[in-house]
């Protein structure tokens, strides 16, 4: 029975290495899970948005998460993601998480054809948790990727019953009030974890215990600090750092998100290749200009 | 070299039949084609969002076009839908769909990530298209569902050189000012398909020559005679007819499209069961009361 | 009892003119309005969207009106469109049309704070028919602007008997299966006047008898062309010309839809000067693009 | 030259007292007034979206702003909310409300012609701006409500030079690294205030020290609670008030946001009437119910 479980800490959404002509390059994998174990992270989140989940065959998924529990070695905790808009596929990604060792899976809910009232993202997403009924299961909300954005407080009252293994929420959205409403149902059961990295402090200061993001692969020293301080009461120092994020996100979408945060893994010695189409990955040009600009803003030396 | 390829008349978006527990049932295909066949039908248009095809497996996506190719047996042309948010999974089915005998391919842009600009589109879809080389591509723009609605004229000039197999547009969107201007770029070089059924009458007028949609299984003879009358220049009459179709929308959308559509196949003695998760398929009580509302609106007896 | 008051043909949305510097210019109004008599417009749809209603200030909506009814001078109808987020605001501007002579009033729904129920909708409405209870009201749908798209069958139904004067719909919106339907509500009560210029054709064969738009201050030969030909049932020749619209709203799009075609009012010796803001008007080298434009593609023939 | 006024603490989005009839009520501003002073309020927000503001008509936009200064009589500063979908009325109001005594003003942007570029917004804001010269000018973020979202951080870099009274932003959304970004700019010379209420301690660890919202008439005991325990780092303390917040924004959205928060008032005694069309007002049932789900969740007592 896997509630009790909780994520804490800073869990990095892993990129998902690829090579110049765009397949998966498993071999980058072990040297940064070694990296992200030796900052302290708590748990690695594979195939998810900043994985390019969606952009991956179902054999690419199955292997990039193998080779991340292997890399990871019961050293922490790996999250499956394993959202598809056929649920057939994504329990054969449940399923297989389970045989493959992950210590959780998530999912969002289906996003071409959409649920429309809450029975019926419930029973989409009761579907997904039963093929890995050993695993804790974290419902990923993130709606402005899905377009699903019904009422999170009466799903997890509605879906505690029907979803035995339902731990949390994978919260990826700013809306922190509903963060806390959501953390607070049913005395607290779920574990609700933050996923909006720029706003780390406000989701600290609202009772995040635990947060997944694709930065904290980038910069887990920066965010660390900002942990330190908010639990200190130092919230004038959580601040200033926290602030070198916003920048840093400012920078970002002035090329592409994912794609420059993709390219930024170069920067530390961990090449993870281009973006897969639709996204466009960064040219060297554009690098350049980037790693210029985070090193105008004080980023860059947070990424040592 | 596939340009030319036009789809002509009436093409049916057919649904994927399953049982009642949720799996395909191919048994069910050969009739329903022989009888969309007999009606007249100008292709057969297989797991696109009537067939569900983002809800089922890629194994099923397979079967599915399979067993509508060998039931077809060459007497009308089957266009496979291929797309999928991974351009890895899409290309395998373009390849299969090719082997299997399709007659033409189709696919909608990646989804979950979306591509941005027209660089980034047309890139996606020559990837696909590039994977059938021997069929003709047909991109399917349905923005209500992809939310993808970047510059259609632009995408159409720029893709004519990069990917030599483009044959047209499948073109589910109401907006017909826009279809107008795609059917004359280059001279009419591309294929327009209209996708709104329940505007075919105002399709028409403006110039398409072929229609997919899911209503064309269902009344066929109700649209056939909207094409007829239409292109006597008899509008009166297949205004007339037409709405009949615009009832049968209100009665559909009071229930939910696509459960409510799928289930009146069974009102033609073709059960295809019900609709998968996310959907929420019809109950008893439901079916009962929209098979009232389609016998008093008139529509019923045109699905004979 | 303003019920079987209908709109017929063409019914140019007007322009408000303006000096270089902003203030309205009344003095152009009258030389306007002859040209568009004497083409056989249907009547003049005032301070809507094509005539910044919702920039000009009450006083300047009263103004812009009285100079078009002076100017029509019972040769043709003037329909006031009187809608504001405050319904207090939008009574007056009814109450005013009426004193004024205006035809008909029309208003779209508040759109800061906008009815979110069809009883809201319906209420709101009634506030604003109320004021001018002796002219026939046109409920103006376009959900682009608004935001608002509830069912407009059922408000239309349910509007009936809560709005005693309420006359129909001016339609701007590309959804003719529910443009038909409404036109056939209470056995075609309510007039459905179509607004999407590009689309006139696909409208007419919809079942359209009136049309209210923008362009049709601009080439109303080229329009009544179109109808001509599409009453004859020569769909053929009617597309051919409708084409000239798409194209031209291909070029006006490339700059920006409203301040262009206001522009294109001085490319027939009606300058009507700059749009105001938040609009940015053209600048001198962006007009002379798009005169060059629209002469390449025989839009401007149509013009004179 | 008015650069540097800042906002302090709880600033209320006053409500518009309205009679029964919807006409508005100024005779119940003193008392209200009166009150929200005594609680410490740091300046009253007047005509905004809590105030009903686009309901009103010009000339109840000036008499309840007059209304509000009057009963304010210096002892706290009045924001005057000035924005219109037209800039010469919006002008006006501005001009109005720097005669009637007003503190500052702030403006959204035009909402039905919305501007598409920074430019235009920048153009449009200080056309506003420069009729009350001698005020501090708030630009009032509010995408929710007018669909604008253009990048802030560059909005104000850019106005900087162009609006010369421009003091700062009233930023009512949840992305904090937003706000965080935008009190940065230009070594921190914009008053940043956060505008949401059911988010403050977030707001406030993310740097907000002024904060606007409607709950702040409501129960200001609580939000200061939040606010003194968050400053002294008691982050524990903070959340668990900051939570019957969210509870009763869950309460208050089962019904309808803003007629729930305006008939609140009359449970604290003082009654402000309905809100008007198109938002519907509470029923009485709706009010009994309301006030028993506010008792059950703790937010009652501190409305005391």
């Amino acid at each position: 029975m896997p509630n009790g479980f909780r994520l804490k800490g800073l869990v990095p959404a892993t990129f998902t290495p690829m090579k110049e002509d765009g397949q998966i390059d498993l071999t980058k994998i072990p040297a940064i899970v070694d990296r992200l174990q030796g900052h302290g992270a708590g748990g690695l989140f594979v195939c998810g948005t900043t994985g390019e989940g969606a952009s991956l065959s179902m054999a690419e998924r199955m292997l990039t998460l193998e080779a991340h529990v292997g890399a990871a070695d019961r050293r922490l905790p790996v999250i499956a993601h394993v959202a598809h808009t056929s649920l057939v596929e994504a329990r054969e990604l449940a399923a297989h998480a389970q045989r493959a060792g992950a210590a959780a899976i998530s999912a969002l809910p289906p996003f071409y054809f959409k649920p429309a009232t809450l029975e019926q993202l419930v029973a989409s997403m009761a579907e997904i948790a039963s093929a890995a009924p050993e695993l804790p299961f974290y419902y990923y909300h993130i709606p402005g990727f899905t377009g699903v954005s019904l009422d999170l407080v009466e799903f997890l009252r509605q879906a505690a019953d029907r979803i035995p293994n339902l731990a949390g929420v994978k919260y990826t959205a700013p809306t922190l009030y509903e963060f806390q409403s959501c953390a607070a149902v049913l005395d607290g059961r779920f574990d609700l974890v933050f996923g909006v990295d720029e706003m780390l402090l406000a989701g600290l200061a609202t009772g995040a215990q635990g947060a997944v993001g694709s930065t904290y692969n980038l910069a887990p020293r920066l965010y660390q600090a900002v942990m330190t301080h908010a639990l200190a009461g130092n919230l004038a120092e959580a601040r200033r750092l926290q602030l070198l994020s916003a920048h840093m996100v400012e920078a970002v979408k002035r090329y592409r998100p994912l794609p420059a945060l993709k390219a930024m893994m170069a920067f530390i010695g961990h090449d993870c290749g281009p973006t897969r189409l639709p996204l466009q990955a960064m040219s060297a040009t554009e690098k350049l200009a980037l790693h210029r600009e985070l090193d105008d803003i004080g980023f860059l030396e947070w990424m040592a």
